[in-house]
């Protein structure tokens, strides 16, 4: 298993709107794509920026995961997704090598992606999601 | 002014040796430089993963910028950095969005770039730094 490049970096925000003035309005960045995820509770943009993109979070129901993050740690990266080649594998290979997978499978990600993350306590403070599979446009992948 | 990429993404860490198990030997990213710096109290490795770079931010001195980030605030990510085409109009216009650069002038970053944070209290709680210029190998910009 290998990654080739990082998929996305999760941002947690209050408002979308409010940060599109750093990422869109001041570094000209291109906001691709914005939507709305009520079933996670949430309302995702994602900024092109390079071969990677930055994906906004911001909570639209009081109890989504993103509103507790903001609620305990307030705006910043929430994660970081590296891009891999075998998923499966990477499991099996971040269980081998003491870290912690939070899952024993792989989930479904939007956008027919395969998703696992890693814990922070076992990477450096990072919450670390990798990918498998190619983003397609008007899907996002958490 | 605009960004056409993350020119690399700041990591505190304890011990770069430990760090590099995830990114080195689990994801298999290339480690391309490792040095110390010690009139920065620090050593810094940096690993490529596609067009942007992870830097590993190891303190060496106690009293070092990243020792009292990791007393505060224990690992994780320190600092996100955007590649920019004008540091100076990124300074002046960032000014005139309400957003606070820490410098009024563009400092010196290593490998001969010039370089500005913008504080997180108006980033949407990232450290986020603008970097103009290419890294050239061997040299490092913070």
């Amino acid at each position: 298993m290998r990654s080739d490049r990082i998929d996305h970096i999760g941002v947690a925000v209050k408002s979308i709107e409010e940060r599109l003035r750093l990422y869109r309005d001041l570094l000209k960045l291109e906001l691709t794509e914005i939507e709305e995820l009520p079933e996670r509770g949430l309302k995702v943009a994602f900024i092109k920026a390079g071969d990677t993109r930055i994906e906004l979070l911001e909570p639209i129901a009081e109890n989504s995961q993103i509103s507790k993050f903001l609620q305990t740690k307030g705006e910043g990266i929430h994660h970081i997704a590296f891009h891999v080649d075998n998923i499966s594998d990477a499991i099996e290979e971040a269980l081998a090598m003491d870290m912690t997978p939070l899952s024993k499978e792989p989930q479904d990600g939007a956008g027919g992606t395969k998703i696992v993350f890693l814990h922070p306590k076992s990477t450096g403070g990072i919450l670390v999601e990798l990918v498998e599979g190619f983003h397609r446009e008007g899907c996002s992948n958490g």
